[in-house]
């Protein structure tokens, strides 16, 4: 694993790469004490050179500082921290699965150290970087997800912290998601207000599929308004459904076909409708673990509405979208820069 | 410190006091990744007699209690815990402040320390109990507080956790009240709402104090309605002025004054209308460690409310629940056995 220490005197420590083991914390750390920890979610993936290639990193870099920023922990370089990732990959390399839907998972955390119980900014700072083989979300093939939409416990509200990777906009999804598994359901549908807003699945951004009158598709994600966590692969799938088809041609979707892509408000209501007519073509989930998600049936206030199954578990956009982001990972197919190689 | 441990196969540990130490943690652990973290805060102090006595300790460990259910960490036997902090508090002893204003800190900490990034409950944790000699918050007497109103940045929402004493429920605040302080103002007051409705300060419950028609007061601070920390200090203050004067007299308030205690919501435009009447009498913040604190200003959408100066910095309610709930603590005046002896 990967360390480096901040104290206010010293600054950062000279960067060391050790081997996994347990910290040594001080039991009144504001991590600890507080919840001052951020995190990100990276995989690396061994290209077809053999050089192991890292998706996007400068996104997650980017928002690992915005997350340091929001839980006033100290600022660092995160184009430094990426070179050091980069070459804990390398030395690594030898633990990156090369089989497909396998890859080296990627977690660098940044924990207050601060040793001291008044509430205060942790002035004290470890950044470290640990790395684990993963293999795929669904070891048989997609499965359709079956959700349960949640209102009364809530995970992010406006001015607070659901659009930073924090720690702690994790544990108090425990409980909720233990209770929807009693029930019979895979994850937890976040629904937000009056409304019924679809805001985000478990962990994972959402998208929906909608037909237009015309045959073509509005493909919908919520926006980013505070309460949505800004996602890598939400932003690559938004930034390649706008691409196609005049940009370039999604897997085996046709190139007649024009993907209007939305970030705006979802509810629940207009889940029903679009079902009921018939439009609703596809829903799933999005995020570095899995992927792309399928989702099955959603369960709301006693009712369930249940998506269009399809053979390979995913739709045609969820597949399509899994198939030409993995293929960017693993340097299958030259995207805009999107996989970078640990040179 | 005592040391508990806990997995899901032999459950809790044998407890253990050893020196104050480092723990050693799991780079994976749950409390770092995803902020499973619960705390209290107690006080220790010596009685008449001698003997170590804590505050009504078994609110807080009711409340531990209900932490520890909100973020799925296992249940552990409140009353064995209060117990084994008992007997470290005796061990201890020698670390109890004896003069006035002064205490023994106790940090009773859970945190989950399941070693696996899957984003799921728990199943392994730890209970840790730390001590800390701690003077008088305000040093030179208390200081009537500047505070900071917020509305932007959100403490807590309905269906969130700031109903629960949650690790994550403070370092969101450590931004705000780092901007508060450039302001030149000592804490936030967090405001919530179209209505901007007062909830705490800082880490503190707050009350405001309005003379009513007939010349007595209403004493007023806002309902648990699952935004708001249910505080035993704030619980303790309501009772006694509850039973002023019927069944008790705080000191240096009229016999005859009647107090009328009221939760319920509490709005900024409330606070400017009874301010400009001349009916604000005082206001302030409640909590373990400070006890009783004055609030001087208000800064709010660009005014600051100036509550009215007291000679001591607190005002007659504030001084009166200080006292006696000082007194209380140190086993001066007896009252519904909140002062419990550890023998």
């Amino acid at each position: 694993m990967l360390l480096i220490s901040y104290d206010p005197v010293s600054g950062w420590s000279v960067p060391e790469i050790k081997p996994y083991g347990p910290l040594a914390l001080d039991p009144m750390s504001s991590c600890l004490q507080y919840a001052t920890t951020i995190f990100e979610g990276m995989k690396a993936y061994i290209g077809p050179d053999g050089t192991p290639r890292l998706f996007r990193p400068e996104q997650n870099m980017a928002r690992l500082e915005r997350s340091a920023e929001r839980v006033a922990l100290p600022p660092f370089n995160s184009a430094e921290l990426l070179t050091l990732i980069k070459r804990l990959v390398t030395l690594e390399k030898r633990w990156i699965p090369t089989l497909p839907g396998y890859s080296l998972y990627i977690r660098p955390t940044i924990i207050g150290t601060r040793a001291a119980l008044g509430v205060a900014a942790s002035d004290h700072a470890m950044i470290y970087v640990v790395l684990s083989p993963t293999g795929p979300y669904f070891r048989t093939g997609p499965k359709p997800l079956s959700l349960l939409g949640v209102s009364d416990t809530v995970r992010a509200w406006p001015g607070g912290t659901g659009g930073h990777k924090l720690g702690l906009n994790y544990s108090p999804g425990f409980l909720p998601q233990r209770l929807a598994a009693q029930q019979g359901y895979d994850q937890i549908l976040w629904l937000f207000g009056e409304d019924k807003r679809v805001t985000e699945v478990g962990a994972m951004n959402v998208f929906v599929v909608v037909k237009r009158d015309d045959g073509n598709w509005d493909v919908i994600t919520p926006a980013l308004d505070g309460t949505i966590l800004p996602g890598v692969t939400r932003a690559s799938c938004l930034a390649l459904t706008g691409a196609h088809p005049e940009r370039t041609t999604l897997p085996n979707l046709p190139a007649a076909l024009k993907l209007h892509t939305h970030e705006r408000p979802l509810t629940m209501p207009e889940l029903f409708a679009w079902q009921q007519e018939g439009r609703l073509l596809e829903a799933f989930g999005v995020g570095t673990a899995v992927i792309v998600a399928p989702i099955g049936r959603i369960g709301f206030e006693g009712n369930d509405l249940v998506l269009p199954k399809h053979q390979a578990g995913l739709g045609p956009l969820g597949s399509a979208l899994w198939e030409r982001i993995t293929e960017i990972q693993r340097g299958q197919f030259e995207w805009e820069g999107w996989s970078v190689t640990c040179e």
